[in-house]
């Protein structure tokens, strides 16, 4: 039998979930088998600096640097510039810390130099020590937006962080997303992958955007990929999805989030609470599998990490068995 | 008699030595009655972010919360950034405090919002309690470059901080200098002072690019209006004034100083230390006057301001007797 550990891994992912999966994935395979491909439709720029909010919460994670208890920012951080900041009756709704300012500036600095932010990504995992490769999925920009259904059109921190999610969505817009292509080595790293592992992050702010990019979709078509819901009994750990989807029209379940990846997805693993929710009906090609999603600790990363991987090896022998 | 308290005096000043001597104005003159002219040739962009050296130094010192010991910069200012910073191998000549950087995003959040220099000054100067009034220059970009004898060109910050004034100096350039305006409120400023001090600032980088501004020196020449000099005994309290002066073939003396302001100024204050440089003959419309001008603490700074004002009673006593 295969070592799994040797698999070749791509996951793509958003933010806080996203990068919890992704750390269990990183201690599950061998250094440097893990490529996380990560959402950018929320990179803004804020006093001037370009903040790529997943992309650093993926990073300060897989680098053991990230704050547990909120899941995203630096352990042990300071904030002093943001006290500064509130003294000058400046926005302080964006919790900027100390040395996560550093890394905004350096890759405002970076990109202005003419530095793409995947090579910007690169090298501040090689200064932090991540074996894993992060991607951000294009070097382009790519722009969430939130149109409330009070009519406001919010761009997507806006909504998340200043907003605290509270208006109503009324339309998600990705704004100029024709045409943007993902970055180098995003298509490259998906054709020498084993597996694609879709995070548990949020399937239509975090995941979407993703899969907007030219190529991506046919891609992932030849792979086989797994999903892992987000959406746990109607409900998410962190972030919106579920009040989001409600008020889309959509419904809040794990089955609603299989139902937005059947085009390509092969595996999907939600949540044992949810045990009961497919029937042999639904979606019959694809292999469901329940288990605790839920990840307080690393032990449960990696719990998680290696069920996934587990539905990883069945996908692969049914792919061997169709050969 | 008149009180000199009552006087309104418009100051040019440059960085550290400008600002001690407008903060003695300011202690010496009614609340209101000082307007400071600051260079804005020195700023810069810094990992995108606006940064003002002299315009911060003046604010900063007149709202008493200047570091005393650098005569820069805050007072108890902290420095993660600037560790986390040097943690990313990004460069960290650039001296920047956690304090003094949430200036310089919350001035960069502004310009990018469509306010000016001017109107984000006034902002700050008001947030911290200052009772003069301190206006940037110009509003539209002014940069102060140095071409260096090893034919390197370099920003004024660069060859200041970066380079700790090392590199000879062949030549400096105001770069697109030509038909740049003042900032509102600085002819005008001019036009209703009493008396124009122009502080013992580097006259060739902190002093000239005010000078170079449309229609600055006919409204000098309205006006009594006196020089200090930064050069004592051939040298400087602080900054590069009397290098770069050798270096450009100039001599490094008070009478220099002089001889580069004669156009319009009616008095020159120069260190008693220098007490013997004039004779009868040298620019005998001009009233030279020696003081103390070393400035160590704020009795220095006050007593030296006084000494100002003094010599201005002189020049408006001339000028009502010519009347």
């Amino acid at each position: 039998m295969i070592d799994v550990k040797a698999r070749k891994v791509v996951a793509l992912a958003g933010g806080v979930g996203g990068a919890k999966l992704a750390l269990g994935l990183q201690l599950a395979l061998s250094p440097g088998n893990l490529t996380v491909i990560v959402n950018t439709g929320d990179d803004f720029e804020h006093f001037g600096l370009a903040i790529s909010p997943d992309v650093d919460t993926v990073c300060y994670t897989l680098a053991g640097k990230v704050d547990i208890e909120k899941g995203w920012g630096l352990q042990g951080e300071s904030w002093n510039v943001l006290t500064a900041l509130k003294a000058l009756s400046a926005p302080t709704w964006f919790q900027l810390g100390d040395r996560d300012l550093a890394t905004h500036m350096e890759r405002t600095r970076l990109l202005q130099a003419g530095w793409s932010l995947s090579q910007i990504t690169e090298h501040f995992c090689r200064l932090w020590g991540v074996s894993s490769h992060v991607l951000p999925m294009s070097d382009q920009p790519f722009r969430t937006l939130i149109r409330t259904q009070a009519g406001e059109l919010l761009a997507f921190q806006e909504y998340f962080v200043r907003e605290h999610c509270e208006p109503s969505v009324a339309e998600i817009i990705f704004q100029h997303a024709e045409g943007i292509s993902p970055a180098p080595q995003v298509l490259s790293s998906i054709e020498a992958a084993d597996l694609v592992v879709i995070c548990p992050s949020n399937p239509w702010v975090s995941i979407d955007p993703i899969l907007a990019l030219t190529g991506i979709v046919p891609a992932l078509k030849m792979k086989p990929v797994i999903a892992v819901s987000p959406i746990i009994q109607g409900k998410t750990v962190k972030g919106p999805a579920a009040k989001m989807a409600q008020e889309l029209g959509l419904e809040a379940s794990a089955a609603a989030v299989l139902g937005h990846y059947t085009d390509f997805v092969n595996g999907f693993i939600y949540d044992q609470l949810d045990g009961d929710i497919f029937t042999s009906d639904n979606y019959p090609g694809i292999i469901k599998k329940t288990t605790n999603t839920i990840m307080k600790n690393d032990e449960d990363k990696l719990g998680l990490a290696i069920e996934t991987l587990k539905l990883g090896e069945r996908l692969l022998e049914n792919t061997q068995n169709n050969d």
